[in-house]
């Protein structure tokens, strides 16, 4: 099975050219895949399927889910598309479970348009020792983007406690200082890297709801988020970093009970 | 450059065939190939470079540093070898930076000739708040082995501490449980998932001294260490998972600073 290895300002991804949907790709499969010591390791899967004349993201968590939409991994997609020579650049289109993405290749960077973030007002989150008041902000998931001096210093090791009336569905917290570097905590998984979504949502609150572009520093590298009326564009690299085949019985076999 | 990505019993592996030691393998690339969401993934390097006749492993940590021995990578190296046509076997020797290994394909599983573990007397360590005592093994590397009623219990989480005067290198923890179920502590790096010294080390305190062949379970499967008079046979499955080229210049562009 032919794979590639690829990231996006370090949210990672295994990529499986899968034109013919001919892969059965099992919820076993993609956990022993994204396995980072059994198996390629990665954050997700992107298998890219043809149907009905476009390209086709099937989107899955490492866990096995299947998700909607997931901003990097659009980036990342994207960039496969162009480099196997899939799609013509620099502008491109494709399908995802939240949709068309559309995308625009700009050299080393990929920007891939996302929904327009929508400000709800205040909202606080504790971390550690700290409460904090931010900015509510929705990207189709849920964001409370708070400002501090200093990034470096607050603890995300532990989950952010909030009112869960206020954030029924959860919430991913991002800090952000006035310099523009960020750090978030995602609803499931924990401090990451990088996050699509929590960048547009710190861009919104620091061009504070008007139209403008924002670089964002978060710790996996620098994205560029640029607001429009419409929509707001998330720009980055995406990087292919390595192909090959993938030993599927073999890496199926040796994994512990 | 081409890769492999393998693994023994979950201790992960990037192989690179250089026959003709052409690679400039400098600590900053190391690190790079080993990281998880910038690059490929893995516990360590092996290199493979064609040297007098014979083959060398040029074992590298994944923090760039050189090793002179790792027992599970030298099963994934045989595999390589044998799977690759580079070498015949069943049975096979190649160099280290500890002299020559020998080795012996059976089936799905490697077996790797190691040095005898020496048990030296009674020892104790501090785990949580758990203080256990056990035997102190030396198997070129330094090792307590305590065994307990149930592994899983067990506070692995920080490291363990113990008399300095007892252990001045650091000390590999190994906890097991009568039915040979065992966890360990690398010193340096935390509960790992397989130790191949750790298991030489904990068979011979369930032989108590004496030769034999005993299964080890450890958290990433189960391996087999059989004790001769002269030395030590660690044998489990090791697994090639993947193979296929890596686009450096592009992986090394895009990592943060």
């Amino acid at each position: 099975m032919r794979f590639l290895k690829a990231h996006g300002t370090g949210n990672d991804f295994v990529v499986l050219p899968d034109p013919d949907g001919a892969l059965d790709l099992t919820p076993d499969l993609v956990r022993a895949l994204c396995d980072r010591r059994f198996g390629i390791g990665a954050d997700g899967i992107l298998r890219a399927v043809r149907q009905d004349g476009s390209w086709f993201m099937d989107y899955r968590n490492s866990d096995g889910t299947v998700a909607e939409m997931c901003g990097n991994g659009a980036r990342v997609f994207a960039r496969f598309l162009v480099a196997e020579g899939l799609v013509a650049g620099p502008k491109l289109s494709f399908g995802t479970r939240d949709g068309v993405s559309e995308a625009v290749v700009e050299g080393a960077e990929i920007a891939i348009a996302m929904r327009r973030p929508r400000l709800l007002g205040r909202g606080s989150a504790t971390l550690g020792s700290l409460t904090l008041t931010g900015e509510s902000v929705d990207v189709g998931n849920p964001h409370l983007v708070c400002r501090v001096p200093d990034v470096s210093v607050i603890d995300l090791s532990a989950p952010p406690v909030f009112d869960p009336s206020s954030f029924p569905e959860g919430v991913n917290v991002e800090v952000v200082s006035a310099d523009g570097r960020m750090r978030v905590y995602e609803r499931g998984s924990g401090e990451t890297l990088s996050c699509g979504t929590g960048a547009c949502a710190v861009a919104a609150v620091l061009l504070e709801g008007s139209n403008g572009t924002v670089p964002i520093d978060v710790a996996g590298g620098r994205v560029t988020v640029t607001i429009e009326s419409e929509r707001c564009w998330l720009a980055g690299p995406a990087v292919l970093v390595a192909e090959g085949t993938v030993s599927v019985d073999q890496m199926l076999a040796a994994r512990p009970l």
